[in-house]
């Protein structure tokens, strides 16, 4: 009998011998009735003692797969049908797709095919929304876990609500946003999207409407589409969001509520100017319809000018603001939070409670030690230092384009976004790159109406080094030449036959 | 002009300033038209410097709250109104409730209740599902901590499906459990809860049937009622689901799914027998209905027994399998796995996707490291050592209950689920013992009618030090014999009366 066994791997070799015959009895190689080779037989066959055999056989026994009888050996044990009177020898592999619930079928996998494709190490990424990982504190993290006071507590379950003293932490960073609240205001959730999601189950039922800015952040659009609601995209201009088109809007779909992120706009990099917040609030008074505010990008500010939230301009709490670690420190602890209404914060702790208890607490609490050393101010400025020199830096490389790609350079957050010819492909384009060892996200991921987007994308600055930054755009412009002169001699060519 | 400054804060003055007033401004106490006092004044009055209170009326001026006329000095703004015709100078405080979806609201938040009481440092605590802080291996996870190899690596994005050499390890641990699947068959969850979250979203859509055992995990109960399902409850014998009820109720309700804890269920104990798991497989192959298996408990045996998880058996893929840390190891990290049909795992990708992208990497980057050491299996002999003991320990209390406590000792798991007598009111028992200063969680939230778990309570043996399981029993007790002697008093007293 072939077993598949290799010492080298760190688990027993009773347990490999036992899950090779499993294996082989489950899927029938070894039928009801097979004899079993003797323990010596098969200990000597495959050089290992036989108390192991011993072992495995003793295991598959428990497992009800094979019998011991005396005289005859160890049996591969007749397939046990059900107590009923209606035996079925035949069973049917389940189907599972009709059994899911429709509504997520509309939910396209281009992130996790991004992010997977970003993993590769040699491929240039502008695609991800992640910050420069050589500016990740990890020396004062390493610190703050050696420490004494980073004991069993910091392993240990915490309130739905999150670690309180983080709480804290967090209600005083919010007043460099201009927002007064109590640590009780803010709770914690697992990154800021788990805030759109919960936002998303509060409120919406299959068939209701909600707003959007178009474009807007991907993963929102996916959300409320696998929430079946109606998804109302509304333009922007330099200002931000339309109100005028806004206004217009509300009154026909009545919608749940309006998602926005005013500030550092992704994948726009636009600014809600502060006459527009004014309308959008006024908007919203007027029409009884919370605001989501996304704000991931807030602090990515490389000016000095001051760019209040919608929540702190909102005397009347419509506003339900999210907030988030990813794009000031790592992404990667998926540490964000909410401060909102009190009958929707609320509503998000019994759903933390029913979908993943509360976040990490060892992430928690090392964000707060982190905040209350004053770490973080001086992160902040200087990573504002460095990701703005690396705008600059991608937008000079992106002036030699030649007329193929058109884009204003952000104030702050973390993205170019460009236009590239109509005759292009991004799909083209997209593979062409991809092939070269270059990721973008393309444009129309950030559309409810995803062809709107077909002649964009956006380009991340802060992720790769000065020196990707400059191969990659290269790699971009190379191919839109290529495939705009492509296309300019298709276009010749068809041009120059005679017309039939 | 009162301001509220604390110099011990450690946000700057002008924030506090800022803040202060703007509080004051949005709330009506300062008026539009209400001039702000003159910036020498203000400074001095407060014993800050002039250059502090310009930065803070700056700052009020940038969002809209004030303005400065020379002259005049620096002014609380006019209320702008929205630019429509139809002004309205009144809004309206919103109304939530009404736009909330309708099926959470049956969610009670007794967990997040008893979550917030069992943090009091000085109750005593058998409500909690957690383990022994003291064994938390916090040396050995600092070790891993402050290794080179705990790079940037450990705080940026991983992939949706969870960081690859962690699912690696765990399809070598799960080797020990009798499965044999590759590491891109298990995908890692915020927790095995979100696992519940997902099979629910995957499947459930409002007035669907699910299945399952009764009584069982209390958040599996709130998840399915969240999502709108009718809850078909199956009682449990000594050997587990009475497979007799559940075909009668598997061919009347068409249920979507079925959930099971077959080893050292939660919060009975019982561990289901091989006859039994055959014949619910059967059933599930005969009615094309899924298995999510919940197996938090599976490794915490103290017998040398093996217990094949349903997964192990099932030769057709019927059977979706959930893992998790945190029972064997800690909860905070909320790292949990699940095992499953390929389809299945497809769409828990997408979801990950669109609620919070994937589990903390630190978390899984420690874990990881901690499994490759072989701290794990090290670990866990210990740990079932102690909980063991611990088991008998509190069971040895329980017994000196004169007749008012009946209990199965298990072999194995967290619990022990006990009977009180009918005439006593959990409410009341539940109520005078967290007076005295101990906590367990109350039998009702248990099932998906609560009532019927009125005379049934759940107690943690692993959490609490020997001296204080031996303090809570004894409160548990005494408050038993008071509850009950009342009782019987009042219905002496009652049967003494004369009937009129």
């Amino acid at each position: 009998m072939r077993l598949k066994i290799n010492k080298e791997f760190p688990f027993p070799v009773y347990l490999q011998i036992k899950n090779s015959i499993k294996e082989q009895i489950l899927t029938g190689i070894l039928p009801p009735g097979f004899v079993l080779p003797p323990e010596r037989k098969l200990a000597d066959s495959n050089g290992v003692s036989r108390t192991t055999v011993i072992r495995a056989y003793d295991e598959l026994k428990a497992l009800g797969l094979v019998e011991s009888y005396i005289g005859k050996g160890t049996v591969v044990t007749e397939r046990r049908e059900p107590d009923t009177s209606n035996k079925q020898s035949y069973v049917f592999p389940l189907s599972w797709y009709p059994l899911f619930d429709k509504k997520l079928g509309y939910v396209s996998d281009t992130i996790t095919d991004i992010m997977n494709v970003g993993h590769q190490k040699d491929m240039i990424s502008f695609a991800a929304g992640v910050g420069d990982p050589d500016l990740y504190p990890i020396k004062q993290l390493k610190a703050i876990q050696a420490e004494r006071a980073y004991n069993s507590e910091a392993l240990n379950l915490c309130a739905v609500e999150g670690y309180y003293p983080l709480r804290e932490s967090l209600s005083k960073l919010m007043q460099f946003r201009s927002l007064s609240v109590s640590p009780k205001e803010v709770m914690i959730l697992s990154g800021s999207m788990q805030g759109i999601d919960f936002t998303a189950r509060t409120f919406l039922s299959p068939g209701d409407a909600v707003i959007v800015e178009e474009p807007t952040f991907l993963q929102a659009i996916q959300c409320f589409r696998a929430a079946g609601a109606k998804i109302i995209g509304i333009p922007l201009d330099d200002e931000g969001i339309r109100t005028d088109v806004l206004e217009a809007q509300l009154s026909r779909y009545k919608p749940k509520f309006i998602y926005t992120i005013p500030t550092f706009h992704n994948p726009t990099g636009i600014v809600m100017s502060m006459k527009r917040k004014m309308e959008l609030l006024h908007l919203a008074y007027k029409y009884q319809v919370p605001v989501l505010e996304d704000d991931p990008y807030g602090e990515i500010s490389f000016d000095q000018q001051e760019r209040p939230p919608l929540k702190a301009l909102d005397s009347y709490d419509y506003v339900i603001y999210l907030g988030t670690f990813s794009k000031v420190l790592f992404s990667g602890t998926r540490v964000g939070w909410v401060i909102g209404p009190e009958p929707v914060m609320k509503r998000f702790a019994l759903l933390k409670q029913i979908t993943d208890l509360h976040v990490n607490t060892p992430g928690q609490f090392m964000l707060d030690r982190y905040l209350r050393e004053g770490f973080y101010e001086a992160h902040l400025k200087n990573e504002l230092a460095v990701y703005k020199k690396k705008r600059d830096f991608m937008a000079a490389a992106l002036r030699q384009n030649h007329g193929l790609i058109a884009f204003n350079v952000p104030d702050g957050g973390y993205y170019h976004w460009c236009r590239i010819p109509e005759q292009v492909s991004q799909k083209d384009l997209l593979s062409l790159c991809a092939s070269k060892g270059m990721l973008f996200t393309p444009g129309t991921v950030f559309y409810p109406q995803e062809s709107d987007g077909a002649h964009f994308l956006r380009l991340n600055y802060t992720y790769e080094s000065f020196e990707r930054i400059t191969k990659g755009v290269a790699i971009l412009i190379e191919a839109l030449e290529k495939l705009n002169g492509q296309k300019t001699e298709d276009r010749v060519h068809r041009e120059n036959r005679p017309i039939v």
